[in-house]
């Protein structure tokens, strides 16, 4: 949902703005609205509540065709959506495409797109229910994922209380050597990044307090989980991705892991299906959105779509 | 929904092989897929079916900074979506906005799409509650808009019966008479269309057996009705707006009006809150999607994203 990329001017203030001007009704239906990473939506008399998620695609800002083949802009695509449901403990029910094509597409290429697309949604259990098709300079996807979570259960930014453990998944800072140019695993994890659902849903069930997709970097995303939260936290250095560097981890974005919240009396286990799971610190009482790394301010350098452009 | 611009060839032919590779699952939440205004998704429990609608809107295919106001573009990629909506029957609940804004943008550019966009959400009762935010060579907006109408009643393109009468609102050609430069009130339409949301919900009460809108010519969203509908249409000319040609009338895109099928038994008022209700044919057995105009063949010359691009 619309992400605070910038952590203190631009694209945070400007989307502060928007969501000052965006009052939801009270006792309405959407419950959650901008400013997590799911709105949460929650229909007359059902038994669960609908997550929902968009995420723009653009050619030469999110992907490139000299290094993404069809089949990954298709995946990634749909991969960052998902990646939003699995942060608020949810399970992909349908998807919608709105795709802007190039000059340059052609029916091959489409046809691989969809294929990428297709095989990741039907690894998760989603259906492409709809969108709408136009042509653009430089191709443009937008991607819609519906998920569904138990009532009043959904993992949000803003649960997590003075006390909780912080932890991440996996290792940080791969898709960033990736992106780099960096051949293997690295490159893989850029151009295909594995959406932690599964794990979403068992944080659900192990009691986490907040949860979040790592998209613009560790050091930017936790702020944004602070500044919900109205928190601060201590962090050590989180688990590094074989052959990346402590920056990239840090500040690096697309690792599509999932930073999270639990209280202390919960038992967090080492790894789930494989991937490991590792306390990185602690939230405390404090200014608002303060992180500091071994003690020393940890400046929020993550990406930012108005600074960055 | 993924709409199917062309009627014959390319962009028709191939959203119809995405559709044929993107089952429904039997039994399944979504229960109208690819092909019609809105996907129909039913919660669990839930007392309504939900509609979801998705719209790009691109700089110099959709719009021009020249012609139209940011005001106009904020207004007018919403309206489309709400008439996705009104199509259905539906009310519309609460709106997603995917923006990639470009290097021209700024704050007080923005600030007059949102306000043309929140004025036409609040105006239909819609709240904005989330989207994604990125940059691009050139603006594009993807708008989400979910509705909902009570379970089972959605209005479908292919509900029509042999024998049904066929009826247009409002005047037609409008839009292109203003997006061909002529002022006053044909501007208007073009610049800041009126979705029917009003109107859609009446044909549900009223027994409506099929609806659309008319968002890319009469002469190609009708052969779209007819093709789900499995059925041949006879028409005389639509109500022309005035100052336009029979043409724009016919083959003109972005009216936004509505085109329904009511069995003959009904009984439909000659205009429903100052929007005439004009019935210009009728619905029956032959080859699926004939149109007729006078009895003679009308070639479906609407808007196609592969064929005009």
């Amino acid at each position: 949902m619309v992400k605070h990329r910038s952590a203190a001017r631009s694209e945070w203030d400007w989307l502060d703005a928007v969501r000052r001007r965006v009052k939801l009704p009270r006792g309405g239906e959407t419950i959650v609205g901008i400013g997590d990473d799911c709105a949460v939506f929650r229909p007359r008399g059902a038994a669960e509540d609908l997550l929902f998620t968009t995420d723009l695609l653009v050619e030469d800002v999110h992907f490139r065709r000299s290094t993404h083949t069809a089949r990954d802009v298709g995946w990634k695509a749909l991969a960052r959506g998902l990646s939003d449901i699995a942060a608020m403990g949810g399970t992909p029910r349908f998807v919608l495409l709105s795709l802007a094509v190039a000059p340059w597409c052609d029916a091959r290429w489409l046809r691989c797109f969809y294929d990428g697309l297709l095989a990741l949604a039907r690894k998760e259990g989603a259906v492409l229910a709809g969108g709408d098709f136009g042509h653009a300079d430089k191709l443009a996807a937008d991607v819609v994922v519906c998920g569904a979570v138990e009532r009043g259960k959904a993992l949000l930014r803003s649960g997590a209380r003075a006390g909780d453990r912080l932890y991440v998944s996996g290792r940080l800072g791969g898709s960033a050597l990736g992106l780099a140019g960096h051949g293997g695993a690295a490159r893989k994890r850029h151009l295909r990044p594995e959406p932690r659902v599964a794990l979403g849903r068992f944080l659900l069930r192990l009691g986490a307090t907040a949860a979040m997709d790592l998209s613009d970097g560790l050091s930017l995303d936790l702020r944004r989980l602070c500044l919900e939260s109205k928190l601060a936290a201590d962090i050590a250095a989180p688990p590094i991705f074989g052959g990346a560097t402590r920056a990239q981890a840090l500040h690096g974005g697309e690792d599509y892991e999932l930073l999270f919240a639990v209280p202390p009396a919960r038992r967090v286990p080492r790894a789930y299906q494989g991937v490991p799971l590792t306390q990185i610190g602690i939230l405390r009482k404090g200014r608002a959105g303060t992180v500091l790394l071994d003690g020393a301010p940890l400046e929020p350098l993550g990406y930012d779509h108005f600074r960055d452009r």
